[in-house]
């Protein structure tokens, strides 16, 4: 076990002002960005490893739409070292929201689909069987009754599943929409507000979810995701990652490719969020081929941002903030 | 409606130092508190109005003593203003848990008793029917199972209800173990880590608590707190405030007398948690008479606290903290 002190914290607050090109459905979004500097026997150390939250990450999408299929019936193989060498090589699934602001106009929306078909947002296998999925978020706008109303309109659609349909706190409402919206061939998806492993517990109880999306920051450390993972194993329902935000997208690939090689030994149903904003300030950014996460090399969680991006983008003192509240003022 | 304008705000962190005389079961007591000052046509304020929250608050009971009965049947009286002036001259029922802290030894234990029966917690009408109620407090320390293996053990000594058995969070597992143990004769209670009227709701809709106990400051506002206080009637389940920290009693005792005279008119079951420190600090302290809470008669929230004892305990600077902590150094 390495042991060592913890001898210095800073804690910065960096903003980005990503509302005012309509990115997100929210307000812009911002992360409380902490560096540790260790020292100990066997680590004296520079600010090398960061740990990051986002607990202002309010990037939302409104709808979201994503490629995925199941990885040729291989995802069920019970060698962990194949399902290691197979995310080396092909990546785990992504489906991505930054399609579908609902900022955007109907001009921008066809532009950046078209773009993001370019990007490759076409698995090879997906190709073939020509699947496309369509995913709807209510961001917590409705209550029980509503959401349950609403989804019965947009049954004809064919959404693979509502996101947040109610308040994230709410299980047994959760639980109510489930039940009316399954038969309809709509699952619900919920889990990037849920604060602790107590409520994913219940949720999973109650078969309130078919989906289950985890954040890497609003649980509180990455052993509280893994109690989550090891509860979703046991419930047999797949997680699909919340991502997007500051810095999300880089943790949670490391979450979700642990799942996958170590706990739910499975891909089918099962895909990770990925938003194609702000990986220029990470010194560790996430790599995506062929609508995949490529699993990440370097050491660490891939936390740490670029020292010029965090100065640039601090609040209110940053360069991007000062010119940004200077011509709020003009 | 009053217009106004909120000119400055002061946020102060300002901590008891409880835990050195073993009052309350976990660390010492602090509190952020806030002061606004208002500025508009109809008012141009001083610091007059204050508004304190306690986040940090963690003072707990691990078990509770106290007396309380029903109000010789006058309480289900459909009569708002009857009931107003029953609180006027009687005041509001309470129980006290300055009497039975972990920290203390059994002889202390035995004094402190002895001093609550000398300061009056007899009501009248209970020395008539000498009852005597024993309440139970786990703060949240079981699994469901746990709670209820406990439980039917404690069973004997005939608690009137276990408080917090397990997760605040687990309102699936408080529906268990409110299965398990209301055949026995105990009722759960729990209610002050909730965060949100959400919460609340499905509690009361699991029928997992038979004693709902708000606190002022965990919910968000007293709007919320109102929803909670509805909802409770709703469902035919007693409201017993949780109380103790810095100023929850000054604070709480609005919401309830204000729950008594318009929403559930009833003192079935019911009674206010009080604890006897700290009200010294505050310009208007709660006033305790036969076991009752009297209505406040200043106006406002019994929210402001003096300034001075603000400035001794703010951390770490105040005068009491700067002590404490050289003492520690030496």
């Amino acid at each position: 076990m390495v042991r060592g002190r913890i001898s210095r914290l800073s804690v910065r607050d960096v903003r980005f002002p990503t509302s005012l090109g309509g990115h997100g459905s929210d307000a812009m979004v911002s992360a409380g960005y902490m560096g540790a500097r260790a020292c100990g026997p066997s680590y004296s150390g520079d600010w090398s490893r960061e740990g990051s939250g986002a607990p202002g990450d309010s990037s939302h999408p409104k709808c979201s739409v994503g490629f995925v299929g199941q990885a040729g019936g291989k995802g069920n193989s019970p060698h962990k070292c194949f399902r290691e060498e197979q995310m080396l090589a092909q990546g785990y699934p992504a489906y991505t929201t930054s399609c579908a602001w609902l900022g955007y106009s109907d001009d921008t929306l066809k532009q950046v689909g078209a773009t993001a078909l370019q990007q490759g947002w076409l698995r090879a296998d997906l190709l073939v069987k020509n699947l496309f999925l369509q995913m709807m978020d209510a961001n917590q706008r409705w209550d029980v009754p509503e959401a349950v109303e609403w989804m019965s309109k947009l049954a004809k659609f064919k959404p693979l599943w509502i996101e947040e349909p109610t308040s994230p706190d709410d299980i047994l409402g959760h639980a109510t929409i489930s039940k009316a919206l399954v038969p309809l061939g709509i699952g619900v998806a919920t889990g990037e507000q849920c604060h602790n492993r107590v409520i994913f517990k219940q949720l999973l109880q109650a078969k309130a979810l078919q989906f289950l999306q985890i954040d890497s920051c609003r649980l509180g450390s990455i052993n509280e995701n893994l109690s989550v993972l090891l509860m979703a194993k046991k419930f047999e329902i797949p997680v699909c990652p919340h991502a997007g935000g500051v810095g999300l997208c880089e943790l949670v690939q490391h979450l979700i490719i642990f799942d996958y090689i170590s706990v739910s030994a499975s891909l089918k149903n099962r895909m990770c969020e990925y938003v194609d904003h702000l990986h220029e300030h990470f010194k560790y950014p996430v790599m995506i081929q062929r609508a995949s996460y490529m699993p990440p090399k370097d050491a660490g969680y891939s936390t740490e941002m670029k020292e010029e991006s965090v100065r640039k983008h601090q609040y209110p003192d940053g360069e991007v903030w000062n010119k940004l509240l200077a011509a709020q003022e003009n």
